[in-house]
């Protein structure tokens, strides 16, 4: 079969590989139907993620068809169309047993495209499968799932949850890629008051407005001062971190007021500054967190049901075998505008 | 009526000032029984507080004798006997109907000692006296009522239920001085595995045993490896940093498992590096705050019900008037062991 493979920082190929096979009875084979790119696969490009070895198939969201399973395999059957979450879960392990998938300790958590190969390939070998895959409801398209796979239950969980958004709340959310536009989705769903989105580039503020953002604003704005004249001075209930650099970060922790929650979403690849001579009297919350993906059924349910407005974050569409196209135009975000890409095999034109 | 007074950074006096008196219908005048010293006290006289103004009377704890009341107040009336807690709420700002009474916005919060004259004096005025004193059971003692001013619910409130102490957890508090150790006493509520103690000073370790810690480590240690080996190599649950410096919240930080807590309880003059790029997939929860003494009512009774043993912590005693050497005595506490002073007039000899 054709797979994305990483051969160090850099260096990306669209090549034959050997096709997968059942390695453990709870393993599943899946056919890829649709498969995107996500700014993680980017940083793996860049070298920032060294645990990531040479010669891995990248890609860690999906939606396929079962083509084979294990002798173990209950949950999924030849022929199930399924959402590969970006979460596995081993289902035995302390973290597991809690819920906490993401930190699961017997073999699963973020493994595919990362430890083991991924999703950006004609096929994929699912390791327990009864708890990484999810039977997908005919009446949900398969660019709609494709979202389910790790950016709607991070953006529900490390942002909305973990920053414990709540009825009237001032949310701000810093950074409008296709995270921080699920925040304003899955923020809404708890009624706040507003949401005020912060990014630098103009078409993104554009997009958070037409996602349902109250108020957007740029670097050239003072952002703190706008978030405290529209809070009688206070501040934000919640801020929402959803670039993964320091200076946004440390806006989250300027803009947020004394008992509120910044729930820090973004990828970081260097230390931050924490201005504890000001926070520590402040009575603030931090969270940081890999998504669990406990919530994709409850989320998979709302969005059968027509209770999820789904936000419209697929700007490309593509073959899968325009792999290197779609990474082309992935990369060069702030040129192209991609949101999200999305590619999709024989069976999906 | 004598006083102790802040000249400015370096420099205190234990004077001749006028007595207080009803300014507002909420107040209250108290004669000060017994008085203690805060490390706060401390960074006031270092020039670290910049908001409290030359000429202001220190102290923020304090038992006393309710001498008079403004027309307004209904809880305490002359000859009560009474805490006089270190946070004052207005009652009526968002923060203080939220429960959230170290933030209050009416004039109210840590203001003792800080924005208005405090309890080193022979008297002092409580404003919002209703809600900022607590009339004492007969049978709970001056000493005791002392450390619930603020040590006790500071301890709770910020180290143990902000850092969600839980049945069988890891607990590791970094600091053993009065809030470290009443850490491990109100930690000790809910039954954690192991309280493990982390202090620079021998004598202060020692104290965390007596107190209750099951392991105290000291900066020649790995606490880091020493605490992964004690908890199969995930780390603690909670992290407690009591001590108010860089290098202890950043243990707090590193000592912490994958979905833990670190309580920050310190008073920080300086910023810390805080290394989200590890800390960014580790769904951890970072706490700060300073105490509302919402759990004053509860921490009394159930101290009046003899079902909260008490830190033995008040090493020295003196009479008010001697003041000043209590304070030398506190300030030099690396060398002459000192936990908490109390000073007490002349109705307590």
């Amino acid at each position: 079969m054709k797979a994305l493979v990483y051969n160090g920082p850099g260096q990306r190929s669209w090549r034959e590989v050997p096709d997968p096979v059942i390695q453990d009875p709870e393993d599943a084979i899946v056919r890829v139907d649709a498969v995107t790119i996500c700014g993680t696969d980017l940083h793996i490009l860049k070298g920032d993620v060294p645990t990531v070895d040479h010669g891995r198939i990248l890609g860690h969201e999906a939606v396929g068809t079962i083509t084979d399973v294990g002798a173990s395999v209950r949950g999924v059957t030849p022929g199930d169309r399924v959402l590969v979450s970006c979460i596995s879960s081993c289902g035995r392990c302390e973290y597991c047993r809690q819920g906490s998938y993401g930190q699961c300790l017997g073999g699963g958590g973020w493994i595919l495209g990362h430890l083991i190969d991924g999703t950006q390939a004609e096929q994929i070998r699912i390791p327990f499968a009864d708890r990484s895959l999810y039977k997908l409801p005919a009446n949900v398209s398969t660019e709609d799932a494709l979202l389910l796979a790790d950016i709607l239950p991070t953006a529900y969980e490390v942002g909305t949850l973990n920053g414990q958004v709540s009825p009237g709340d001032t949310v701000v959310i810093v950074g409008a890629g296709p995270i921080g536009l699920s925040a304003i989705t899955t923020s809404k769903l708890f009624s706040p008051a507003n949401v005020i989105v912060v990014d630098a580039a103009p078409a993104r503020q554009k997009a958070a407005l037409e996602h349902g953002a109250d108020l957007a604003f740029g670097p050239e704005d003072d952002v703190v001062a706008l978030v405290l004249g529209l809070t009688g001075g206070l501040g934000a209930d919640v801020a929402i971190e959803a670039v993964g650099v320091p200076a946004t970060f440390e806006l989250c922790t300027r803009v947020v007021r004394p008992g509120g929650h910044v729930a820090n979403v973004g990828v970081h690849g260097a230390s931050v500054t924490l201005h504890l001579e000001d926070l520590w009297i402040k009575n603030v919350t931090i969270t940081t967190g890999l998504v669990d993906t406990s919530s994709t059924p409850r989320l998979l349910s709302m969005l059968a049901a027509g209770r999820l407005a789904m936000p419209g974050l697929i700007t490309h569409r593509f073959g899968l075998d325009e792999m290197q196209d779609a990474y082309d135009v992935f990369s060069r975000a702030a040129e192209t505008g991609a949101l999200k890409v999305a590619l999709f095999g024989d069976t999906e034109h």
